[in-house]
């Protein structure tokens, strides 16, 4: 199999954390989103989405979608459980884990996209008045995770999941719009800095 | 358990088909979103996010997030699967459940609230440029998976999956942003009958 892999973007920096905490070794081959190069005729014949990342299997079958790859390689390496195990916690967790994407994550990456004179060649149009609409939706969250970290050590409950690879990934992103984790978050600051300490947390 | 759901929002309807398919009975309440009950003090004690569709257990545990509620009942009542089965089968429904939320049922979704009269008092506040900016994604995105659908009966592949059932959701979500399935694809325009025939479709 072939990871392709896109830098410092953050999808497939979710997918090389859960690898690395699977320790899991998969081949990788990198796509220079700078140079647009996730456009090429070429990675467009991989995924017409023109994402990245993207696992081509050895008969050539192509998973797309972080959490897709993930998944495929929690059945192929169940220990240690990042989706959990049985029928409530892995609700919980997949709860917990589309809760940090569609609330963090997710608008996280719009006041980058929309804001960031970087990212005029990548997104058309960039519409400014959506990436500041995002701004305050990142911060409502974050509070409300800091309430939610009060009792419990991870994202999803007791175990490190992957929940908390994604919420890391967007915590972790806001810097290049420069934004920062409140100082009185004390409980995400303490989340933050475990998760920061993993040594998936360098993949 | 009791579900809290919300009338012809597209969520609670991707739970209500799933739940139908499943041949499963659920305790329902409806949660007035014209009249902004998912923020009432009642609702947002159950789910903080102040979305339907919830999913509240007999011990008050809260599953919240349509997918995580879904996946939930997968595994109460795996037949028949709507997941797959096995790590590629499950991986691939993941995939295109995912392209179908985040390149039709997401841009369609931002079209009505950036766009629709009726959800200024909801949306703060509408961006009504992100909305004309997501109306060409949607048929894109159609016209991607008309080609897709052109050697296969469903969306993720030979069977009818939770993919279907996200994908059906958001074409018949574009009717309220007067948007419509172009004539001339076929193929989606034939998927999209037979699933809308489906009993389940009802729901």
């Amino acid at each position: 199999m072939k990871l392709y892999d896109g830098g410092r973007a953050p999808n497939p920096r979710r997918v090389r954390i859960f690898v690395a905490e699977k320790g899991v070794t998969v081949p990788t081959e990198q796509v220079d989103l700078g140079k647009l190069e996730q456009r090429s005729a070429t990675y467009k014949a991989i995924n017409p989405m023109q994402r990245v990342p993207a696992l081509v299997l050895d008969d050539g079958t192509v998973i797309a979608e972080s959490i897709a790859i993930c998944r495929y390689f929690e059945a192929l390496q169940p220990d240690p459980p990042l989706f959990g195990r049985g029928a409530l916690d892995s609700a919980l967790i997949e709860m917990w884990n589309r809760r940090a994407e569609l609330h963090l994550l997710f608008p996280v990456a719009m006041v980058f996209q929309h804001l960031h004179p970087a990212m005029k060649i990548m997104v058309d149009p960039q519409v400014a008045d959506w990436g500041e609409a995002n701004k305050p939706r990142v911060f409502e969250f974050l509070r409300f995770l800091d309430g939610e970290l009060k009792d419990r050590p991870y994202v999803a409950g007791s175990a490190f999941t992957v929940a908390d690879i994604t919420a890391l990934v967007a915590v972790d992103f806001m810097r290049v719009s420069k934004m920062v984790v409140p100082e009185d978050l004390v409980h995400v600051r303490r989340w933050h800095e475990a998760a920061s300490s993993r040594p998936s947390a360098r993949a």
